[in-house]
């Protein structure tokens, strides 16, 4: 199952020689970005994406990868229109909870917690105070649950019990993702209104975070950070193969490239290890950490109607 | 209202000149170690004491400021039966959710998240494994909630929401304690089986973690890493007034300290940030990482009863 | 020994009774600070003072407390300004060193490895560069040494040889200071072209790294981030005493408050940590790095002329 | 060039089919591990290996791997040992400096910076001491010199300015590096009495450590913690022709898997990272702090002739 949409769409049509039935994609050109919006609309598009029926907007930006902040503040703000669009079945008053998924102690997992270091919360703050004196303020409250391996407890569980507690009305979550490609590592934001799906994430642990177990509507906001190792020495494969297959000859003896060899050849050079391998660039730190203020900026921008994306800004 | 009872208990004797009714204290010896039970029996030990009724046992020990590992790992041992007699009248299959108080990003108050982090959860591994295969292991579950400032949720509310998901037989709480005196500075561990007082802890902005709003036990495990500045003043003052006053003449002329002058003062010295100011050794940050070993042990010592305090080290 | 200059003045002047001679004391208001600039210039000022020969500049702002950035970038131009006087006489493609003090592990000695961290280094960028292709861009070079107790050598000897082989054509350090007075905690930056005396800071422990020791000129920049605990507890006998003393028979029966009496509460209260007590607020952590970002945004503004201060934010 | 010897030897026989003249390879069984000692004797050996001319010692175990302290503990003796191989030519009242290679905030890279972490250092203890007073230890100093983009200064040019001031009696660097095969990650201890070559280690910016360039004998040692991609991808396509070639119609029409075609999938692969892209398993950061800590142990013995391996792990 592929993180990204995006690439999901593209394996799908890759497979099935086609368009998918049930899929609507639209491209958006912005001066620094290109946004995508896939729509996944039916049942048998699910199943052919392997991605829940909903909406998918990614936004693509290698200034991601620049430390350039103007471009960044242009960032937040197209990131805070597009979670608005997501958003824009709740009402004024409603009050959200941001859950920053991932490890702490794991650089490229770490996108999630960092996000939220950076989040304004104002839960606390007019807990009290009446609605007229809450300036242009949503009720924001931030979560950062850790992952199975260090509480022994489903992330899912840990959330859906604070949900229960403080009843927000929408959840957004923030995670690292496993891209297919390496192109789309710290250059794609991808929101959806699906959640979480079951195994999805670089921790390949999480049960479902969606509206099913939730009881509310759950956004998921995502970036990519590795991309398994795996992936890797299979495109190196199978781009040799077209490379090699373009000789008659060879095509009369391999008709195609068995997926046996694929895996067994994948599974002797990643051992022992297996597919706790990630590739992520040196830099991954860095990376991280303009993109969780990033993220942080747009949700600021997104869930607090009183504050635009130059104040956003200066206060992360 | 003071966090050791210890303290507490020394504090009310000074005030009202006498024993205070209701409270019984033991003392024991250990090689390395001085263990004070406290027990606050009565309605009236209660008020006076400001301490809420329960068993407060302090394990006094110089010894956590030196980095010896053989003298760590006896109060390890000790820690671990000390833990376990007020374990004691649960089931031997019951599960425990061990939470780590306070805030990752400020030294002192980060001993509640860096002994969870030491801390082996078992929960997950053998959720679906049957009893038998245990091995001498309890089910074990560990979160680092965060504190108000940064998510905006009382702490109180997370653990309650988690509790009712997960529903450990016990909740035992690691937390970083504000003391009277500089020479508790992390040289006393206080287990009491009365959970956290509303206000308790470095942060002061703690909701009752206890029996009644949690639903299960709760052992408190804390361990002073700050001492109030004003508390610094405050002594000095006193400690000076009473050399001062060993003259006749002052007697004559000031009958007691004022405490409006002393706090005067204290407002003076302290300004602007008051009641923020803390005291704490250099080597802080040593002395938390040190003590959240020797916690971790002891919870493993006394949770697992098939680990012994050697192995419960070597594993740290 | 003070750290601040401001504060040993003020002390020369309370212990002396009247005004110090030979040393010069000029105030500039500006919207966000004020500025002090401090000229010690004989050595009996020298004597008096306990500061070495040379200028000190203060710029004192409480918005350094405070989170907007709006102000931080007036507060960088400004410090840019000022950093610029003391380096007036050195040529425009003259190089820097730029040395982060102090223990990144203690967070409020961590100011110097921190700034250190924000630093834009160009030198290993244009180092065969021709002088025409480095756009307004200074040779900048730095280095965060580590302190004496986890390195075993003086920090002043990493320096001086790191300077005998690079050649930079000034030293600016970066450290955390101990200031007097808890109202100077993170509000005070002190810029002075003395460089480090040896045993200032709050490590105590520092041989001097100034001109004689380093060959070059060495400008010494220190936001104070502690007040020793021992001064909290002086000051509040001081001003108890002051009060008491307004009573004649206490006048008649003290002559003075003994100095041995207050060093010996002292000792008393501090036991068993003594001097290595010290009071910080519980937001330190985002004090530190709050205040790392403004001096590297300063320095950036003061290094390389090409650098406006809009500029040097956006790149922080 | 490959940064482990027994993987260059590997290399260098697969390429030109037979034994490697002027190599001398021996190995070594242990309860936990597999010592191989790689000697590179001539100028032939040299250039066929791509290695300096020295003494290379790869201590091989996957108990580095498990968190098994028991076995750690053998492992810090028989490290301990191998290292006073390479060290026996100092006299015993030899000084060494410890130097930590890497960045601290990329985690695979951190393992030399946290070595020094867990070092115990001795020089300023007793630096003024005499002789028969130093019981057992060995005057040792240790450094985490950062690296060229953060410090802007080449790494071998600070540690040569530390060198010519403190006069060690060797370097002792410790550094992360880059291995060829996914099996080596953080199961192989390398060390080399040759230092560090140019070009080595994960940063791949490195000028020569050695004792050309310090003056002083230089040991190296270093631990792999990623592969570079890139090697991935040309494994995976290699073993791919291999399978392929066994059918005779293949080997007919191409002769052998071009190196240009092999270049050319891999640069499309992995752009626009490309050479920045490593391949590290999810557990990097707990992998690098007990290697760490094994490193620091292993030092510790063979620098302290008083120490032995039971001790030197409880002080870790």
């Amino acid at each position: 199952m592929l993180d990204l949409a995006v690439e999901a769409h593209d394996l799908a049509r890759a497979r099935t020689g086609k368009e998918i039935p049930g899929v609507r994609v639209e491209k958006e050109e912005h001066p620094y970005a290109l946004v995508t919006t896939v729509q996944v609309e039916t049942e048998e598009a699910e199943r052919l994406m392997q991605k829940p029926k909903g909406t998918y907007i990614t936004i693509e930006s290698s200034a991601l990868l620049e430390n350039n902040r103007q471009i960044h503040q242009e960032l937040i703000k197209l990131l805070g229109e597009k979670l608005s669009l997501l958003l824009k079945d709740l009402p004024e008053t409603a009050s959200a909870l941001i859950v920053g998924l991932g490890n702490w102690h794991a650089t490229p997992d770490a996108l999630g917690p960092r996000t939220v270091d950076y989040t304004l919360v104002t839960r606390h703050l007019f807990h009290y105070a009446p609605q007229e004196l809450r300036g242009g303020l949503r009720e924001v409250s931030a979560l950062a649950p850790g992952v199975l391996g260090t509480t022994g407890i489903e992330t899912a569980e840990i959330i859906r019990g604070v949900v229960e507690k403080i009843k927000p009305d929408v959840v957004i979550t923030i995670d690292a993702l496993a891209a297919r490609s390496v192109a789309r590592i710290a250059t794609s934001i991808q929101l959806a209104d699906t959640g979480i799906s079951p195994g999805s994430g670089i921790g390949n642990d999480r049960a479902g975070i969606n509206r099913e177990t939730m009881g509310v509507p759950v956004i998921a906001v995502g970036v990519p950070t590795v991309v398994h190792a795996a992936f890797i020495a299979q495109d190196a494969m199978e781009r040799l193969w077209q490379e090699l297959n373009q000789h008659p000859r060879l095509r009369e003896v391999y008709k195609y490239l068995h997926p046996e060899l694929v895996q067994r050849v994948i599974d002797q050079l990643l051992a022992p290890f297996g597919g706790r391998l990630m590739v992520t660039p040196k830099e991954i730190d860095t990376l991280v950490q303009n993109t969780a203020r990033i993220l942080a900026g747009g949700l600021a921008v997104a869930l607090h109607p009183g504050m635009n994306p130059e104040e956003a800004y200066l206060y992360l």
